[in-house]
């Protein structure tokens, strides 16, 4: 039986380990010492610990990775997320080794994982990018600022997934967000390099869900809208993305196409952009913002809009298999939403609440689907992010998938550690939400409820 | 809180429950004291126990369901399926207690449920019939047959669930089975009254879901193919009904959608037809079965083909809300496949396997649901039906969906009872099943395999 090594934990662990059942093959998972008796542990065939909790210790070693696909004769390995997911270094060691890595090859790795050469490769291909550009001093920063207009968001250049982003509304707040996000830079991505561009205000987070055969041939699977975000970070997503214009539509997906086919892409991957749909325009103003060059947590609601398995076809892929996906996939009919469930404290500005989990029940019924790795008595280690699970509901319009989802939260009892779930519902009862039309500052301004802000007033 | 009393048991009350969930009711589940200790009975709000194990003393005495409903306050009564769900004396009971019924009204019960009146009912609603009739003495079920023409089959009037109906090939054969299915029919269904009918040898088992405001309104939900049967019980079911024509599909779309809508039908019921397409014709050759007036047990290929929610759909409606189902629901997109995990030993002519369930693992990922009542270490009582899970699988297209629901199959772990999972997984990698093209009569052909039988030789 074929060997796959899974070098991720949590949900997507769990998610991972379900491919290789629908393919037949063989699920050896990378734990940590904290992870051994996890969910993923128990149903993998094999679990090998790599190393102590913390991830630097662990699941961010490359070398530890490879070492146990090599003891569990893995021909695959497959990263999940976050971690070393978009390292080169991984892929490049699994190749050396003669294991196939389920994501791109590492030169688009390192494309993609530099936002100086991504926004390059974006413009090669045609595709609108937001002014803006890398800077090495403050005054380089300036100027670029000033080219853009105010407002601007200073990057990490090696950052991602929504960490270390800062906002500048003028030239002082400018003078004084870059040593911070310099630091934070070198603190969590290792390298202190910065980039500042244009800041749409009004403007959507939408993702155009790409696969590619590694040798130009690339399958679109429509859009996702991400917009609903706490300082960066995805709480809601949803397929199709609401209210976008065919021309819009078009203009994402042909984007995404030609980029992942400039680069013979191989895998999942994700264009992700931002969309002003205020301007008025036919198509909206569409700026690129970054290729997530792997599996994206919000992965399933694509595969339910769509009724594929984007994971398998990772798997299949790094096999030397055709990826099975439709070639010219049909236009999703209903809708689809994810709903992230996070062990944090929506009433304590999002404090992560990590501890042992008492009662874990997920609703059941048609069109749900529960990506999870958490069970009653399971103990939510502080060690790592904070997903708990991830609630997906298919419905044949919006409406009902947003009832739905409803119902599915109130069937949602998680006891033992504070969650997002009561959020969801605030989120899913508001008529801003319900109306399809929020954009990515929507949350921050909609969150915490206006009465308890404690006399704040409105920060929006 | 609105409360709704759920007068059944296994996955179907825990099915229930998740709608109720979804509407933001309180379920209460009628349990008999076998059933204190299922899963339904901690899931819903409360269970109350209506009597002994025996469906006799329980769930087959609407008096004591009625009860249940008076005890709980419940506004709405959920009959499931089976025992007393197409009983008119329930819904009459109901109505008198003011409980609403959530199924069609008695009228429609009484009609559809006897042969001879339902048959009436599509005759003049236009619905193509099969040659045959009640009879009250043998002489005169030799008349009808002669007229319909041998083979023909011995039904029950009162019965239903594909028990009680006997194949006779020749006169002498008929002589033979119609005394035995008289008793049958007594001992089964308290009525010995037979009916004889045209017997289709290669035909197709295509049904068609419905649901009907209760004023003429009727919301067509295409087809499922229901012909993978043992002895005329569903096994194996998918939607769409794969290889049939556009004519054919609006014959029997059609024909469904006219019976309905002349009875006044009221909520979710099934028209039942057998297909026959090999004659060449298109339309192909259908004949109507019968009206199943209630939710059925395949109704999860059609809610996960259309993304609906008919449970709930039925809840609403009794409730006096609008059903919420697209009036003209799209086509659907993708194929979807249903496998009935069966505690029953397909190496033993399928003989009941009752007794406590060991471990009971079953699939997860894209597009998967399963709809069971069975946990770990539960006690699989002798005395209902032997359905222990339902695993249905959605893909882009039917081989995809057939991939899929092999490896589920293959992810599917229940020890301490024997299941018909293994009997599946042949089934799917048989080239009949795969080119979409099975009979009713193809299972009872097919297994065992040839070389499990002792000597018996092909019975095809």
């Amino acid at each position: 039986m074929t060997r796959v090594l899974i070098a991720n934990r949590g949900e997507i662990a769990v998610r991972v380990i379900a491919a290789c059942r629908r393919l037949g093959l063989s699920p050896v998972l990378a734990v940590s010492a904290a992870d051994r008796d996890s969910l993923g542990a128990r149903l993998a065939d094999r679990a090998l610990c790599i190393g102590p909790a913390p991830a630097t210790a662990s699941y961010l070693r490359p070398e530890l990775l490879v070492e146990a696909a090599l003891a569990a004769e893995a021909a695959v390995l497959h990263p999940g997320y976050g971690f070393c997911s978009e390292q080169p270094a991984l892929a490049e060691m699994c190749a050396e080794h003669g294991i196939a890595f389920a994501g791109p090859r590492p030169e688009t790795l390192r494309e993609f994982g530099d936002k100086g050469s991504a926004r390059a490769a974006a413009v090669r291909a045609g595709v609108p990018v937001a002014a803006g550009g890398e800077f090495t001093d403050v005054d380089q920063a300036h100027e670029i600022a000033r080219g853009a207009g105010f407002p601007v968001l200073v990057k990490a250049v090696h950052g991602g997934g929504g960490r270390g982003i800062h906002l500048a509304r003028d030239e002082d707040e400018l003078a004084r967000v870059v040593p911070v996000a310099a630091s934070e830079a070198q603190a969590g991505f290792g390298n202190p390099a910065l980039y500042v561009e244009q800041f749409f205000p009004r403007a959507r987070h939408v993702e155009v869900q790409v696969f590619g055969d590694g040798e130009g041939g690339v399958v679109v699977l429509g859009e996702r809208d991400c917009s609903v975000q706490r300082r960066h970070q995805k709480l809601l997503e949803e397929c199709p993305a609401p209210g976008l214009s065919p021309a819009t539509r078009e203009l994402l997906r042909g984007s995404a196409e030609r980029l992942a086919a400039d680069v013979g892409y191989r895998g999942a991957g994700t264009v992700e952009f931002l969309v002003d749909t205020e301007a008025g325009t036919d198509p909206a103003t569409v700026v690129f913002l970054e290729v997530n060059a792997r599996i994206q947590v919000e992965h399933p609601v694509t595969e339910e809009a769509y009724g594929v398995d984007l994971v398998a076809a990772q798997l299949r892929l790094a096999l030397g298999e055709p990826h099975g996906l439709p070639e010219k996939p049909p236009e999703p009919q209903g809708h689809v939403l994810e709903c992230r469930i996070n062990a944090e404290d929506p009433w304590q500005d999002f404090r992560p609440s990590p501890g042992r989990i008492g009662v874990a029940e997920f609703p059941r019924g048609p069109g749900i689907r529960v990506d999870t790795h958490v069970t009653a008595d399971h103990l939510f280690p502080p060690h790592y992010d904070s997903l708990l699970a991830k609630l997906i509901v298919r419905a044949h319009d919006r409406t009902a998938a947003i009832e739905a989802m409803r119902g599915a939260l109130r069937a949602t009892q998680v006891t033992g550690v504070a969650t997002t779930a009561q959020l969801h519902e605030h989120l899913l009862a508001h008529p801003d939400f319900q109306a399809g039309s929020v954009t990515t500052r929507w949350l921050d301004a909609t969150w915490p409820p206006q009465q308890h802000r404690g006399g704040e007033g409105d920060t929006a």
